[in-house]
């Protein structure tokens, strides 16, 4: 695991750009530079963050400290998929293994079903947005039948804390939730000892 | 673990201090204050993070993203001990569970042993302080025979990644060394999802 030095760098780089203070969207699409560097190269996940499970999962790999952005290791074993669901925040998806297809949603009246709309499949080394007020409605699932998917999310805030909403695929009603993380640890990307 | 909220906060508060852009002293003498509500109670620390080993153990539990401050989770099984050593960054020393002894040194002429100076006794709730140029050289053990001793530290710095010495105590001789730290996980802290 050489490489964790680049998920550390990645971290530097966006709590700098936070201490920049910039607007949610200047934030937003410098964040987006940097998390396309993360994924060019897979060589630094560790593998207790790619293990799928029963549902898809969601490892913390990093929180800022003033909850003003967050890096998860979203992993998806065979058919897995998401709830219709938001954020509430911006975030950022970067492809870093496999594929996955994600479905915007639209609501339409209260009692029917949410809208689909448009469906991108992102591949490794793809980052896509998603952003409060625009695309925030999406299902997401893994593309591959046969293998596990894993992409890197960053959010605009500690997203496992943010109270947000799933939509019932029929009457696109709303349920709060939280989603917390999977994990109770997070990988030590600070010991520098063997560079 | 309800109490991991504990090392959440006191995280959060050395980052306040740490952007407060306060100089060493100050930030140090801020941060004891923050340390002692911190080991005042021992209900928050995961079992993973205090475990003993064939050696002392040094849990990285949170390095600042800019590495200004670092907190580590010191564990010595029985009869443990750290060589003679110096850190060249302040650090806080605060026992959690057991109770350890710190013995300072002076170096004396080449060639000559270091000179052991105050020994320090530290119990459960008690914070001490070590500041380079004043207190920095020391060896540090456990001080029960029978059970392991657990304190919590933090320092200026990312403490498992300053080239820093350890003395040879017949002979005084420095021998650089890096700690590093003994996992390669740390805590997650961010998981607010219970409560
Ligand atoms: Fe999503
Ligand atoms: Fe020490
Ligand atoms: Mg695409």
């Amino acid at each position: 695991m050489a490489g964790i030095g680049r998920l550390r760098d990645f971290v530097q780089g966006m709590t700098r750009l936070a201490d920049a203070g910039p607007d949610e969207a200047a934030f937003q699409e410098a964040g987006a530079v940097l998390l396309r560097d993360l994924v060019a190269v897979d060589d630094w996940l560790p593998p207790a963050c790619a293990v799928p499970g029963p549902r898809y999962r969601q490892f913390l790999l990093h929180c800022d400290p003033a909850e003003r952005f967050s890096v998860v290791s979203f992993v998806w074993g065979p058919g897995q998929r998401t709830p219709i669901h938001d954020h509430l925040v911006w975030g950022l998806v970067g492809q870093l293994r496999g594929a996955e297809i994600s479905t915007e949603y639209r609501l339409g009246a209260p009692g029917t079903p949410p809208h689909p709309g448009r469906r991108d499949l992102l591949r490794p080394g793809e980052v896509a947005l998603v952003r409060p007020g625009s695309n925030d409605i999406h299902l997401v699932e893994n593309a591959l039948a046969d293998a596990p998917s894993v992409s890197i999310h960053c959010y605009g805030g500690n997203i496992g804390a943010v109270r947000r909403h799933a939509f019932d695929p029929e009457t696109g009603a709303a349920q709060d939730f939280i989603s917390g993380y999977s994990a109770d640890m997070v990988p030590n990307l600070w010991d520098r000892s063997g560079s």
